[in-house]
């Protein structure tokens, strides 16, 4: 038997051990062509990549090193004598094959797989492979198959009203990729106000310059657990969390970590990672956002048909009630695009400063009005009138105060990136367009959102008058470099398009 | 800047580099959530997986720390100063992307993707990508552009006949998926005592129980480079080695470490990893052996029809002459299946031993008359004859003797594994049929290739007549659990129908 030793290197989500090459129990060399082990003891199982080690400093013959992801997830303490074994090929690889080749794959497959995923028997490599043969081909069955076995593996919450009786618990979700759009920051203050439950959850950015989480922790800790989440909604009825600390949905962290670097941004991976979170967290009626625009994610009103059904046939057989609203995706919201920034742009809506942005005010109200026409109690229609009053009365500034409160302020109030430099206007005349991805990729390159302070602010939006000179976004960082490599982009191509109509 | 450290962790074909998480120059969780980095020296770069390290006896805070892999890939010294930086997403990337939403990617893509993937720019995650995207759907002319991209990485060969004139150069190749079918080591004397030349590369088995590479090595060296190789050409005519360590195809080394885990095995990248080998290996003539039957890759003619003209199409294109034998693929060839077992069947055949396995002799012979044929200046017709006459006059045998010397004999002779096991016929009848893979399984269960000795001996072969209790095959193991392992899935499943017709 070898001796486990917990080796401190971080190996981020994927286990890793490690094997002495003059290891005496094992032939490393064998074990490394296979790439894979299974590490036993007793009941215990885990699969793990093989890494051999050739320094005895390192590691002794006699020992196996885990990685800190492999010491979790196989929970024994140091020097538990553990075998090694050839790993037992997830059997549910066999479906992946068949994904790979075409095939169709029943919901039992999808429970297989996801089951294997969550259970870290696959590697990324192997997740990328079925991700990848989803990518190509997945019909309207199988989506819902794969979001009912992500649902299935996670944590499933469930709400009481304060009174006690089962209530509507409801829940808003933007399809993504518009920066700045940091509606959920104003809706759920809304929804909290007008005395709906609403317990949001929201990633942090893997490849956009913010995440909501990312925004939101500018102004309160989101890094909360799914005990103290509990707590919170019950208290104040609802949160702005981050959803990974909550592990509700399990699968989708981990397929998440192998689609963002990829791109794979498929329509069958986007409705059942959302829907299936949905279902975890505990919501019965959800708002779907969904911006149309030429560097949106749905370039057309007939794109964004599609899609709306596939979440409907999906939504519907989860148990879900669901509303849509197809948006302005032309061009970014609000002024910020940064967690500093955009959490700033927020405040002034909340407070109703006479310099909000106004795009921003609206489209939240926008979803937070289809959020309340879910009230059983409000008469039809009158959602998006009783959202401008809770905002307008301040009863939404004091609903997030509320959250804030809940979650735990931030320790320090955060500015804009102290360097700084600004992009002007070609020519005289107009904005004619802004390119969402571009502006995204150069705020991500100024340092958003490991610097919260980094990004851009916008002074222009499509359709403002413009002079030669005068500037068009302020590019904000902490780092010379971070400021330059933004710079040297926006110098390429800015994204904005002015010209004369 | 930092410097640089070597690691005594092999990473088995992925570069890692290690960062203290205490680094002061560079925020590591900021990095890890990018998963790759890319390391600078001057001119230098290299992209790796990033792994953070919390151990200062490990990694100092100045320090980074390289894998094998990484250090040999980047190859400075200890403690040159290096610099680290967001990686620059390889540019291919994008069309892997397009490919994954079903795009035609043009030659130039693939040759932008393989250049990256040999430049160690992609992850295994991206290689999976990559290789399922391509699974999912390639046209002919897309295969052809990945084999024509997989050559032009490659080192490539160039040979001249004695007298110093450029003439045929021939090779062989068999698709696989048939146990035991070790013609090439019957194949290659026969053409060598001929005259041909004929540099033959081989691979290690990584799913199968052996590849003719490890069973060659049974006699003689293979890991040989490619100098070596040269030298051995040239005095001999002939060789047997491995083809990794001659790294005649790198991108296909690289891509075969993701394929065959994943056990993708289509036909396109079939096609263009044999192909691009050849084309690299300096063949001019090429013989591919397609065998048929209800176990093997072709189940039937039309299948292996298609095969061909995707192989006419993209070889041709090459500058390939090509031929083809479709053969018997319903049962494992010859009796053994495990290196030391094979390397006694070929020896037998070559030594025209009385109870050597008539079936490897007679498709040995066939694919050797095919390649005889491509010599001029024979009559038509008559390759078969005069393969036949070279192995009955000890020539070929005089010739592999040849090869083995040049290579190198092997230090010792093996013998089949200590530990064995009988598997018994469960009624009097007929051996109905055996089921390559589930034979294939028990010998590598077995031990098989890490274990040269161990492996199956085959008693029966289809349309032999059994009785209740006799033998069928022989599992033969050097550990103990190995024999457990393998007897237990013969219980299960012993690949064999016995019966009556």
């Amino acid at each position: 038997m070898l001796k486990l030793r917990p080796l401190a290197i971080d190996t981020h989500r994927e286990a890793v051990a490690y094997l002495n090459r003059a290891c005496t129990q094992y032939r490393a060399e064998e074990f490394l062509a296979l790439e894979k082990i299974e590490i036993v003891n007793d009941g215990k199982r885990l699969t793990a990549i093989l890494n051999i080690v050739d320094d005895p400093g390192l590691l002794a013959p006699d020992e196996l090193g885990l990685s800190h992801e492999a010491a979790r997830a196989f929970g024994l303490p140091p020097g538990s004598p553990v075998r090694i074994e050839h790993p037992s090929r997830p059997e549910s690889l066999e479906a992946v094959r068949r994904k790979i080749q075409g095939g169709i794959l029943a919901p039992e497959d999808y429970a297989a797989i996801i089951g294997d995923v969550v259970g870290r028997r696959y590697s990324k490599m192997e997740i990328a492979a079925f991700l990848v043969a989803c990518a190509g081909f997945i019909t309207p069955e199988e989506t819902l198959g794969l979001t009912r076995a992500m649902a299935e593996t996670g944590h499933r919450l469930h709400w009481k009203r304060h009174d006690g009786s089962p209530g509507i618990v409801v829940d808003k979700h933007c399809i993504g990729g518009i920066p700045g759009n940091r509606t959920s920051m104003i809706v759920v203050p809304i929804a909290v106000a007008h005395g709906l439950t609403i317990p949001k959850t929201s990633s942090r950015a893997i490849t956009s310059p913010a995440g909501t989480a990312d925004t939101m922790e500018v102004l309160a800790r989101v890094d909360i657990d799914v005990d103290e989440m509990r707590d919170i909604v019950d208290r104040v009825g609802g949160c702005l969390i981050w959803g990974g600390r909550a592990n509700l949905s399990p699968a989708d962290d981990i397929l998440i970590t192998v689609e963002r670097p990829l791109g794979i941004d498929t329509r069958g991976q986007m409705v059942a990672s959302i829907l299936s979170k949905k279902v975890t967290a505990g919501s019965t009626h959800l708002v779907i956002d969904m911006p149309i625009g030429p560097s949106a994610k749905l370039r057309d009103r007939a794109d964004a048909v599609e899609l709306r059904k596939l979440f409907e046939f999906v939504g519907h057989a989860m148990g879900l009630r669901l509303d849509f609203v197809f948006s302005d995706g032309s061009q970014p919201v609000g002024n910020g695009i940064g967690p500093v920034l955009e959490a700033r742009d927020v405040l002034k809506v909340l407070r109703n400063d006479a310099d909000a942005p106004a795009d921003l005010r609206e489209r939240a109200l926008l979803v937070a009005g289809h959020l309340l026409d879910f009230d059983p109690a409000l008469p039809g229609g009158k959602g998006l009138a009783r959202a401008r009053d809770l905002l307008q009365s301040g009863a939404a500034l004091k609903a997030m105060e509320r959250i804030i409160e809940a979650q735990g302020p931030a320790s320090e109030i955060l500015s804009p990136g102290a360097l700084a430099h600004d992009v002007v206007a070609p020519c005289d005349g107009h904005v004619r367009s802004i390119d969402n991805l571009r502006l995204a990729r150069i705020a991500r390159m100024a340092g958003a959102p490991a610097f919260k302070g980094a990004g851009v602010d916008l002074f222009k939006k499509a359709g403002d008058s413009v002079r030669r000179g005068e500037p068009l976004f302020r590019i904000h960082a902490a780092l010379d470099s971070d400021l330059r490599f933004a710079a040297d982009l926006a110098e390429r191509d800015c994204g904005y398009v002015c010209g004369n109509f």
